[in-house]
């Protein structure tokens, strides 16, 4: 059995890794760990894990950790992951990040998008990019995983493919975005209550929220040349959830009919990543409590521009699921280890 | 007192033209008219009425509601209204007409979207346009309007200054729209069911639906050219608001702020509209129980695309309200008169 | 027109409050007061107001209000306004309380149930508990109303005709209460998040509710004897509304028809209460965003057991909207003034 | 392994049946059931099931069913049940039931509340109910369960205890009980559109709901005396939950604390039963995807009354899951096979 940690387990995303790990066949969960929270049992903040997992969270010490975990997910806020991280590396214990602190190729766009210095550039340089259906063989060897955020794992996979091809005019991006309220954590900030959120909806950080340089490194390889592109957020008042519609417009005339073909090849080897049929689309309750990916296209021929649905659980696929296929990947196990969950759809 | 009537005032449009009316200091309400419900109460069916108007539903009687009504508001399937109206007309009343059917310049574009033949385009051609920050002069002297959809008054009010500037690219366009479930109707559909469109998004007649067809001849008329544009519509968990976020590239170099600049002058006497200022969005909950437009515009710098977001209740501006601004033109009474509702933000 | 104030005018009843004063067609709004927001415009913290009142708060200065002033609604915490309400008395205004300071008959309840000692004893004997359709005589002449609580009006109008009957085992009482997420205010705390409270329900408080010890009081009053009953609390998840099911035992067969009888008698001449006919029952969409009380009652013949259904919209009716026909009373004005809008059922 | 078909699977209830079968590592789906689908692909109805389970459903075909099939579960509605067993045990399939054609003891009771005769009585004797850690002895030997109902398993496990101790009035029993919409099912009713049923409550059927019988028979049971009692049936808005809130007067004086001991020694050996510790309640959210009850336990010592909470989500607990749980049982497997799911929490 694998060892392993969680460190910042009381937020959404550490403890939806909890979660999962709980029910993990290859895995023992040995520490969950909350600055705030020593000493509480993790079920009296999270009563659904009572008499399944009764845990007292610890302290943040890194000898502890090491000693008692083979693999580490470090679910911290932006900032303070790479901070903690070099001594836990130093240790050799397999890490994986759910932070943005280890996603980027280049220091400087990190500190250009999260307005500070990276404090352990030699590290980023190791880590890996951890979105498994692009990196599988990379992570394989990897230590570091920096965990792609919840809309980027949804606009990449929606997006590589048609601009892998070469097909799309890459100057002519678009992705509006939609989220969940999971994905703005749980932070007691006015915005979040339920009584702000509810029945409405709101744009937030239009051309500046932070995923858009995350998305724009991933599609700029996808396409071998810089690209810069539109990226809006919104919250929609659900509890899970990304739905991403993506615009491109195309530099030839393609049929939808031959733009699924080119996604269905792509993936054909995925299994959380289904492609749906021209004349379908996915929702986000098809994905919702699942690790996968839905993804449906169609081509407006009026205007040769190609709108493109990518839709995801942003707890599972967009953190805390994709976390545990890095996991896998990176200890040998079959990738769906412990990710065999169907969508709930009701 | 203005004596009006509603046929079809048992959906959810037709409804709230009943609410809204019952608090207007100028009519009376003479006549609802449900072809399904003949002899049943309106409180009945509509338990908030209780008390405060309990009359039954008639059939569909032109003579009676010529003899009853001086306006008729009608609220009836898209199809079925251009099928009564000329007989309402030739009786003398005025008609704003809540459905697809008068909204069209050109028949054979509504030929070609509704997939119908017009059957009375005779009147089509005496219609007016009802948005009425648009074309208030033309109202005044209508008998009969085109009440605009709540999808096409929201993208039109937010894109027509920016167009009509001729600072943008107008093959450029496109708008990610999200709708309240409202917006469906109360028809007994499996995807209207609680269970099916809670805690999930969807997009839905994508590069199909038929209010592309209205927002494109609205913008051309504010570009003096021809516009073909997307329009993706979506929908999301609450009962009521259109959110569009809609997208243009520009020409040349414009800041936000010039951009505001351009919209509060352009919007400067209208009461319903409001542009926010630069830094801050309008959301549903802002304009939700009102009949106002929010709108609120970022450029984004890097790509020199500006990203318009515009709001409103659906059933209200987008709907009820709007037709009852429509009257109160029509009838020279006070433009606001019944519509002063703040929205409810809880 | 009567000048206004409202202080604590940021949390969810005070803005609730001046969202109605603003359309109440007999009162100025003069100052709105919060401690925490001084120079900041009220229309920045709730944007449904910009254009229509962009007033900035003011500090609470005794000496502005009485001259600024005619009338005061204090929506403050509990407990702070028993601090600040005797140097606003001593200016001659007429306040209208909305929290628990001002609603006992005896300081002895007050300190038992709120954990304090009351510190203006003397004014608790002037106020009057501001139920309009129970004490309406007493408001005409009073200057100090303590405004009853959400479940509290919800509850107290639902059983007051039966126990006044002397029909019922006054020792059964239990009050079942269901309240949308408004009703636990605007505060930063962990359980009103979005994410904790949709999709879920939960009790609290269970037979410690401080409500309890007010409907108790005026139940009592009812009976002419003294009534102590269950009361327990839960949140569903909606932003507004108080649905409560109340059970009591009949002493005496009688049927759910003789029941709405004397339920109808007994509210005969009360506008904003609404009894239903035998076999149909109120909702909370029957109410909400109105000013109404909806009650429809079933006896269980098999248990002899009555079962009353009351809701409200627990800002208006259960707040802000009670506050103003509290205001409406004192002053002379039509009960309804201001307060005639719809409830919204959509 | 074992071959399972289910009938009625198009259902919510008979859908989760689906869902968590086909994560039973036990059992092999051989036969999906739909009258009105015959030949459509089951992941063409429910999407999440896309790639994971793309069976066609067949028609109703005893012998088919009786060849493919080692256990069948139905969820068929009330009534069509009974009409279609007979012939399936016939054939000596093993049968879960999970309408409320074969969960009671007395013909006549079903007849009374469910308005028709019961076709087949003799199998009736022959069935047990199937609530499993009740019956688990009988159900280990049976064929044909009637398996409870959601409302019916959530009353009955939060009762159980208390009455079956003798401290209680048994004439005193109220059971508050709040029910997400799935419980409604899928049926295109207009009060389950999303817009009907979204921010409102209600209750339906109060004083009738057919459950009030079957918690009757149940409690009866555990008194050893007759019991009748109130139960009030509501609708909240959230999709999956039984929220039951129970009273019951003590005939003598007892704590908090003695009655959760009893309660936590009723139940020791349950690992699907939870019960909260004094001063902690369970919510829906703790138990909503998973197959446990919550229960919590107030008493409040100035009525000498208990408040019992009880939940379960009402597809897992309150029917699928427990309908599996039953078929682990009576086929040898260990009872939590295929039901490790941990409650979501969001």
């Amino acid at each position: 059995m694998i060892k392993v940690g969680v460190l910042g387990a009381t937020g959404y995303a550490g403890i939806e890794t909890v979660r999962l790990l709980l029910r993990h066949p290859g895995v023992t969960l040995t520490r969950v760990v909350s600055h705030s929270n020593v000493g509480v049992k993790i079920s009296d903040l999270y009563p659904n894990l009572r008499g399944i997992c009764d845990m007292e969270f610890s302290a943040l010490d890194v000898d502890d950790i090491s000693e008692n975990c083979d693999v580490v997910f470090t679910a911290l806020p932006h900032g303070a992951s790479k901070e903690i991280i070099p001594s836990l590396y130093n240790k050799g214990l397999k890490i994986i990040d759910l932070s943005g602190d280890f996603r980027y190729d280049d220091p400087a766009v990190y500190e250009k998008w999260y307005g500070q210095p990276h404090s352990a550039p030699e590290l980023l340089e190791k880590s890996v990019y951890g979105l498994c259906e692009l990196y599988r063989n990379k992570i394989k060897g990897a230590r570091l995983i920096g965990n792609p955020g919840c809309y980027t794992t949804c606009s990449i996979t929606g997006l590589y493919p048609i601009i892998h091809s070469g097909y799309a005019d890459n100057s002519s991006i678009i992705i509006d975005a939609k989220s969940g309220v999971t994905g703005a954590g749980r932070g007691l900030k006015l915005p979040n209550l339920f009584c702000e959120c509810t029945e409405t909806m709101k744009a937030y950080k239009v051309a500046t929220h932070r995923h858009t340089s995350e998305i724009e490194q991933e599609l700029s390889h996808a396409a071998g040349e810089n690209i810069i592109l539109s990226f809006t957020p919104h919250l929609a008042p659900m509890k899970r959830g990304i739905f991403a519609t993506c615009y491109i417009n195309l530099k030839e005339k393609k049929t939808t009919e031959e733009l699924v073909a080119l996604y269905k090849d792509f993936y054909k080897n995925e299994q959380f990543i289904t492609v749906y049929d021209a004349g379908s689309l996915p929702e986000v309750k098809h994905v919702s409590g699942s690790n996968r990916v839905g993804i449906g296209i169609v081509v407006d021929e009026r205007l040769n521009r190609a709108v493109i649905i990518s839709c995801l659980d942003n707890l599972i696929k967009g953190a805390a699921g994709q976390a545990i296929q890095n996991m896998n990947i990176m200890c040998g196990l079959p990738e769906e280890t412990g990710l065999d969950t169907i969508a709930m759809y009701l």
